[in-house]
């Protein structure tokens, strides 16, 4: 299944894309997809409402916002320099254990809504991710087992601001946490759609020129290694969001020079088999 | 006020403690003390509701679990070395800006609860902290406009395992997630009870033992400078808790050797109107 959410940021409402590509309004299901619908069997309670409902679904109108997929989960987990080439672009050491900090999940929104540009901001980043989301609560997990934890995967851009990250007197999350820092989406695609998680093209374009480009085969620390190591430190529950790196190409590390995003630039990403994004950046209408 | 929760963990119900000291239940009232209730201008709803309503309320029997105070909030914001004297015993630099970093919410849990050392631990330690919860939504604050923002406060222990935070390859959040590793309360105390945040003696007590104690006087950076600071980088929720960061006295700061806590350790601290928590150290029971 690919789970949508539809409406106004806040007062999202659910729905599913089905196989032909239209978004269909599961309001009638009576439940949001969030942490009490993951962690109570949600996706196989669906999947069989679906299987009687489906066919008498209202459409959700085009025009209709398309929001996070999941609601504001418990946490948005990030890890760092997770592909070698980003690593070396930022002047970091390959890790040789996985680097985890923190994104507010209030930076959550939409797929096609804009990055605000905080207050302050010289060195709004992009990030192209692929993003787990957790099926049920996951404590000592060891990385055998790490699949049945897992309920889906979304398209994330993990938007940095360099300098706030990197200069502002620590730690990262300083520079990961503003409001329409994490677009998710399009949608939720539930773990049975995707043969292998590890072997997805994933790219990223500003204004129409390619800048990211790789696969998740690069990952230096695959999905099951790090649910294993995350869940020795904390318990992730349903709908946690784990963001697993961005490869090489971000604004930081161009060459001859470094670029960000500036007012009216648009960003796209991608990911195989976990569809498009869109965003376009602009100055936070509240700064 | 002195807000309180009470009951089994996960399915706490909404409290009051009143002058003389009784916990008295407010299931009636409708809500949990969390996001939607603080940010529906819940206190000032409560007020008026307990004139009415207070003298019939049942007591909360003695036997009945304390929770956390407020619900899991959106986020748990912890600041690093806000007092000179810890920064000197972490041999790290005193800050010249704030650093923060993210406790995982997942670690929330009530005051008398044990704490529970998570497996590989070797260091678990202590940090009596003073916690500020947030009242409504908070965005580029000027620190003049810092306390209109703040709901109250409550005592937190935020809890650390040393090895996870400072040598498992970072960044903090690591060494800080734990389930259990933030006993918060044993109640909120609204800000009008408290005459200035900034004159409040803290002290923490290992098996009976004081090794922590300073006053609130000695914060680096100041309430309002942490809210201002804070609420540059992110969206600050209602129920949102910022821990202002410890005093000297830590585990890992004694000499001649640093100290952790071990299985059946006891843990008592207090902050000024505060009151007074305490926790038992075991072994994690799923670990």
């Amino acid at each position: 299944m690919k789970l949508i959410r539809f409406g106004a940021e806040g007062a999202e409402k659910p729905g599913i894309q089905d196989h032909t590509g239209r978004n269909l309004d599961c309001s009638a299901f009576g439940e949001d997809w969030n942490e009490s619908f993951l962690g109570s069997d949600g996706l196989h309670r669906l999947a069989e409402w679906l299987k009687v409902n489906q066919d008498s679904l209202p459409e959700v109108p085009a025009s209709a916002r398309i929001g996070s997929p999941v609601a504001r989960p418990s946490k948005i987990i990030c890890i760092g320099l997770n592909y070698r080439k980003h690593a070396e672009e930022a002047g970091m050491a390959v890790p040789e254990i996985p680097i985890i900090f923190m994104k507010a999940s209030s930076s959550l929104c939409g797929p096609f809504d804009p990055i605000y540009i905080p207050r302050n901001s010289v060195q709004t980043d992009w990030e192209v991710e692929l993003a787990v989301v957790i099926g049920k609560r996951a404590k000592y997990v060891n990385k055998e087992d790490a699949f049945d934890y897992i309920a889906g995967y979304c398209l994330h851009n993990d938007v940095s601001e360099r300098d706030f990250q990197l200069r502002h007197g620590g730690q990262w999350v300083k520079g990961k946490s503003a409001d329409h820092f994490a677009p998710l989406g399009p949608f939720l695609v539930t773990k049975d759609e995707i043969a292998d998680p590890h072997q997805l093209r994933l790219w990223l374009k500003l204004n129409g020129e390619i800048l990211q480009d790789s696969t998740t085969s690069d990952l230096i620390f695959d999905i099951p290694t790090l649910i294993e190591h995350l869940s020795q430190y904390m318990t992730l529950l349903p709908g946690d969001v784990i963001s697993t790196g961005t490869p090489a190409g971000v604004g930081m590390g161009l060459k001859p020079s470094p670029r960000y995003l500036k007012h009216g630039d648009t960003v796209e990403l991608g990911i195989e088999g976990l569809g498009i994004s869109r965003q376009v950046a602009v100055n936070d209408p509240e700064a």
